[in-house]
């Protein structure tokens, strides 16, 4: 991963039928987009959550891989029949759909040649020229292609794959944050929350969460920049204005 | 709500930096997208998560309320500077953004006249024509415009509005499904439960899920279908398939 001093973006693509139908939480969004941002410098500026379906997967694929420097997928990279990620992602860019040597060899190796069936062969095909991301869980790999990043959907596994996609990223500019918990109301700092970032401008976004916890209510203001100095002195003006307006926070 | 029978979608649009940034965990999907299903028989067949950005909100709410029967989207709606759905919502329908008397009223009598500030008013301003979602927990109405239902971000608010969108909705044909919990690797059925779903086409869908708790590894299979009588046959074919294959199951 080289360092690129400028902004880089991303976008990830949750596929599959037992996320949207709210049977499973889903768990890679948070993990992912953390990850991109604290340890690549990039940022995810769009998720979609997408069924299993061949058409809706080239459409995402095609319309996201086009808008983003980098598209992170999960889901569809096993061996049963509504696994169809990879295919869906060789018709989309036309390429070949086939068996990938290194990963069959993986694969066998883990298996053993007796258990190394059909099912489990699946499990090697990707797009003609993709690159492994090597799975230290249950070996079956995942793979890049274009800027494309194909993962699996089981948040334990993906996990621990996630740090080999970094030799395929270029490192883009951190955006770094400072939080604030106020115990007020959003209605009682709107006003001069908003003086302070249209005085930012677009160098830094302040966001306003109302929390409700253990009976007490307050806000949760976040400060989110790549401008360190420019964080911290806008963290500096907020807490003065909270203390003036005897303001109780942590 | 009256009744249709045939297929009715929609998509859920998830607006907010805080659920993109990975720093807080989205729980409105699975919630939105089980009561739609279970309640009204309206399938989620798309999510977005975008950021506060008015241009962003524009572009999803019009691609999405072309492509769906109705479009939920979450966040946005409070009295801060980063709340901007209300207002790109109108300004994608080219509707004008103004104070609704009814939600005027409402905020009124619940904040009081002394503490109804401009912030506060801020969030009874929507597109002209826009009919109340009444929010029995905090008074700040959700609203309905055109196909596109606008609800808060904060869960429990969120989850206390959710039956008062009931009255603009179409009903439609509910997903039932069955679930069958296997002691096995997909790869041992991955060729039978593909035959199944081929049997059975377009009239159901069945997932498979791998799981991995408490040391046991196990594959989840999900049946689901509009046509109960299809699901019932599915299941008993699905079950008596691993009875003969000596699987355990619960």
């Amino acid at each position: 991963m080289y360092k690129k001093l400028k902004k880089v973006n991303a976008a990830i693509l949750i596929i599959g039928n037992e996320i949207l139908s709210g049977r499973t939480q889903d768990k890679n969004v948070s993990f992912i987009s953390e990850w991109l941002n604290n340890k690549c410098g990039i940022s995810v500026l769009e998720v979609r959550i997408i069924p299993d379906v061949q058409k809706a997967i080239i459409k995402s694929i095609l319309s996201l891989s086009k808008k983003y420097n980098y598209v992170f997928t999960t889901g569809g990279i096993g061996p049963t029949h509504d696994d169809i990620t990879a295919e869906s992602i060789s018709k989309a860019f036309k390429i070949k759909y086939e068996i990938n040597r290194e990963a069959f060899k993986i694969l066998e190796k883990y298996y053993g040649k007796r258990d190394f069936n059909t099912p489990r062969q699946k499990m090697s095909k990707m797009p003609r020229g993709s690159k492994l991301i090597y799975n230290p869980s249950s070996a079956a790999p995942g793979f890049k292609i274009k800027n494309i990043f194909v993962l699996p959907g089981v948040p334990s596994i993906l996990n621990s794959m996630i740090e080999n996609c970094k030799p395929y990223l270029i490192k883009g500019l951190k955006v770094e944050s400072k939080t604030l918990n106020l115990f007020t109301v959003e209605s009682k700092i709107s006003k001069e929350l908003e003086d302070i970032q249209n005085k930012y401008y677009s160098n830094l976004i302040i966001g306003s969460y109302p929390f409700f916890k253990l009976g007490k209510i307050g806000v949760c203001v976040v400060i989110r920049s790549e401008n360190k100095k420019k964080l911290k002195n806008c963290y500096k003006e907020i807490k003065k204005m909270v203390i003036l307006k005897k303001i109780k926070f942590h």
